[in-house]
């Protein structure tokens, strides 16, 4: 379910305000990692931050911004325990929020020595991590034992970008103990970011991960010529797709039409700036999937997702989900099928 | 409910076989009656089209073209039936398609001296009329006594702009008999428009009214500074009170997020050449309405909608819908109320 935060009173029960100190730290070095580290500097003291960067590190340090991202933003070092040691954060910190690419992860993962006993694992990742086929929540859950109420997830919809210029965004945080999410909540909140909570923790994560392969859609739509009445027609189509996918993945009671599912799909897929829509767009103009990688300086993650959303559903066999948009560009990235083709049949399908 | 069109079979029946020869004509001269003139003109031998101008009458007759609207769509004047004579068009056709604004169909309506009775009334208006404060299809049954089933609505999402291009665009056509909604559906398919039938004819019609009032909604919060990130969450609150609000008018099992509501939604609230989009950014830039209406050729639809909709939605007291975004729109243009000290109210309502 899904409580707005305006229906919540703010007497925290004894248990959170004890965790008053709890320290938060967020793991990655992206435009997103330096956003949510931001939005932490407006309600704590101290805010530890993990980078791999020792370039970016030292630059913070002198000149009080990340000099790779949002460089707009200015920060107080002193406010900042910056470090590019994986373990001295982990033991640092209650709260650890990962940001780090889900292509990524498992590399990153693999550097620890310490444990994740007792830690809260927060998910502001929008992905698969490809050696385990799992969404980030679930990839601690099944791999590091950590237990569902200590998982939470953050999901926008919202760009980075305009948390650095201070616009007004609204977050979703989803964990099965609503209490602990609100307890996030609270330090993300501010003037320019209002935070709703959610105890849906395995669709809102879902939802993240499809809304880039439909974006990716939206892009090959736009590079084949389709124009703005198709691209509507293709997102009222994937909401409809997604209601459909996430009930497979979870089924409760939930609306679509909530910002953490429906907003956080069309802010991405009417993003001219979505990595995901870009390479979308490549494929659509005739680029190969290698060449429209070569050009990116990174990956879409919209592209592992495709694999792993369309192989998880396959697996359900005569169970699974209608996923037209999802199949379409299954066929485009992974069996080299003509983008002009699959979408003139997809066409067929959509209403 | 909503019947996506390849589910149907082409196997008419023989009442509406025998119909072949039914005669259409469009009653307006702007972008959305040309496109649709131009969408019937690939299905028929001769379409009728009323339009108040003779000087487009002429050029058109001429120059093969619409001088002031989708210029660049080439008719066979031999193919058309012009006439700036309501009551003679009104003879010719069993079918008439009005796309008169709603602010002038009163006054059209007024010329009248032949009946409208065994006729087929299809409106592709977008809107209230402010004279009887109804919506174009309630206005013909309550005010001319068509009967239910011989009204229908056209419904997006679709600029006329990208009909001229021959852009794949979806229409959905609402009737309360839908083999007669499937009848005038085979008259607007082709190669670049896709037709779903629908019996929704209330809340299809309820549908295109609101979203004018939600994208000038989306325009006061571009106006004001607000950025992609608020836009989405705007959006996905829109669909929630839309859905909202066409319950109470009719309520029936329909899936708001068809393409006929949802994507007519994104379509119109996400175009920056929505003429409601635009006057709502006007608005937020700090033009008072009079000014704002002085600056556009045209006086915004969603303008009249938003006062006829939020009284419509008054009058049910207790058992109004929840309706923040409406009234918001509805305080900053009818009680003068300063757009930024509204929007700052309203973004708390949001989630």
């Amino acid at each position: 379910m899904y409580f707005p935060a305006y229906f919540r009173t703010f007497d925290l029960t004894e248990e959170i305000s004890m965790s008053k100190n709890k320290t938060f730290a967020v793991f990655g070095g992206g435009s997103w990692a330096t956003a949510i580290v931001k939005m932490l500097c407006e309600n704590l003291d101290e805010v530890g931050w993990y980078m791999r960067s020792t370039y970016a590190i030292e630059h913070i340090k002198k000149e009080d911004h990340n000099p790779n991202y949002l460089s707009s933003v200015e920060f107080k070092p002193q406010q900042l325990k910056l470090s590019n040691d994986i373990n001295e954060m982990v033991s640092y910190a209650d709260y650890l929020i990962f940001v780090i690419p889900s292509a990524f992860l498992h590399e990153e993962l693999e550097k620890l020595t310490v444990s994740l006993k007792g830690k809260n694992i927060v998910s502001a990742i929008k992905g698969i991590v490809p050696e385990s086929s799992l969404i980030v929540g679930d990839h601690f859950y099944t791999n590091y034992n950590i237990p569902l109420k200590d998982i939470a997830v953050i999901t926008g919809p919202c760009h980075a970008e305009e948390v650095a210029l201070e616009r007004l965004s609204y977050l979703t945080i989803a964990c099965a103990d609503e209490e602990k999410a609100e307890f996030i909540a609270t330090k993300l909140r501010s003037d320019y970011i209002k935070c709703s909570t959610s105890d849906d923790i395995m669709g809102t994560e879902y939802a993240a991960m499809l809304k880039n392969i439909y974006a990716i859609a939206a892009g090959i739509a736009r590079g084949l010529g389709y124009g703005d009445n198709f691209q509507s027609v293709l997102m009222s189509n994937a909401i409809r797709e997604m209601k459909r996918y996430v009930k497979k993945v979870h089924k409760m009671k939930r609306d679509i039409n909530d910002s953490a599912y429906l907003g956080d799909l069309l802010v991405t897929g009417y993003s001219t700036f979505s990595r995901n829509r870009m390479f979308g767009t490549m494929i659509g103009k005739g680029y190969t999937v290698k060449s429209a990688q070569l050009e990116m300086s990174m990956i879409a993650e919209g592209y592992y997702a495709t694999k792993s959303a369309h192989e998880l559903n396959e697996k359900r066999g005569k169970k699974k989900a209608k996923t037209p948009i999802i199949n379409a560009v299954y066929e485009i990235l992974y069996e080299n099928k003509e983008p002009k083709k699959v979408f003139q049949k997809l066409t067929e399908k959509l209403n």
